[in-house]
């Protein structure tokens, strides 16, 4: 099986984060042409989307049905609970990740050369964060219970960038009792932290390269 | 269990469309205080987003999460194919509707007083029904095989969103073979009918009140 990813990419985090809990190595690979925008990634990957695998000569497109994929052709370990509503619980918030908070925690790559938030946008995602918070694991410390499973994946990458982006605008968003808890477990965890710590060193460059007065 | 919806979403129109195919009948209630916004309706539902299920003490919201859960409660007839590529294939649809098709469609409801598309927006949603129409099944009729599933139930409504608005904006989408094939069988599907016959007069009745000159 071959990933196709980019270094920067949140979604292609979780999907690597994924594989890590699953303790799969697969072929990662950027898309070639050096874009994914290229004429030779959409020779295989139709959609010119990342992240994508390809599984033989089945290709799959959209990182939380990556996800459903991956736990069910590599059934251990396995990252969905087991009853129906923790299920549900773990889906719900796999999607107020991709419809809710990142595509507004995005749109700040947007704001980093200015240095500072556009108007609002502080107080969307805070709101973005609290409905997260209301949704955490009572006990945790991860989403849903005492093991990291599919509804950890999305996040950490997308708490790096706005962990990055906090001394630059000046922010300070306030994460919620269980929401510290599960960052601070997220960030003990070794399968997390391999892919993690190069993807934070991804964003600091990418800030750095961006604020230089070159 | 409770369904709560309101008749213009076309994502509370899916999960009714997955309930008509488990040939369930819940009890489905608009928001309290007439609007998904009031106070009342947090309460019930603390994300205060529509469609949501309360079954027992558990609430959940997002209309792709209810499906996956409906699918784990209401196991017969079995909506999501039994082959895991297939599975993903069907998860896969589900996404390009609500976040590629659906988002575009929808904001043709604010073209309609001027009787215009935006510029753009005809190609931007060929473009998406292009990517729909290269995953669906090569067989048919339905998305993914002979039976319709979790795959079939978003798109109806939207659908039905697009044929009002075609003469409206002197609009011709060209849907591909495999996309009218589709859109045939499940016009022709008796549990489909239930839930969009009434969804096509709800969404031509709000055209006809904002057209109107009074």
């Amino acid at each position: 099986m071959i990933l196709y990813a980019v270094p920067l990419s949140s979604y292609c985090a979780k999907v690597r984060l994924c594989l890590a809990l699953k303790g799969r190595t697969i072929d990662v690979r950027e898309p070639p042409g050096g874009t994914y925008r290229s004429a030779e990634y959409r020779a295989i990957v139709p959609s010119g989307t990342i992240p994508a695998i390809v599984d033989g000569d089945f290709v799959l497109a959209e990182s939380d049905t990556i996800l459903e994929y991956l736990e069910e052709v590599f059934p251990d370990p396995q990252l969905l609970p087991v009853d129906p509503k923790a299920r549900a619980r773990a889906r719900l918030l796999g999607r107020l990740h991709d419809l809710h908070l990142e595509p507004r925690v995005r749109a700040l790559f947007a704001d980093v050369q200015a240095g500072r938030m556009a108007g609002g946008a502080a107080a969307a995602i805070q709101a973005k964060l609290d409905a997260i918070e209301a949704n955490l694991d009572a006990e945790g410390p991860f989403a849903i219970g005492s093991r990291p499973g599919l509804a950890d994946c999305a996040y950490p990458a997308t708490f790096a960038i706005i962990e990055a982006f906090m001394p630059l605008f000046d922010w300070k968003p306030d994460f919620g009792r269980r929401t510290l808890r599960w960052q601070a477990a997220s960030r003990a965890h070794p399968a997390f932290e391999t892919v993690i710590g190069p993807y934070r060193a991804t964003v600091a460059e990418w800030i750095r390269a961006r604020r230089s007065p070159n």
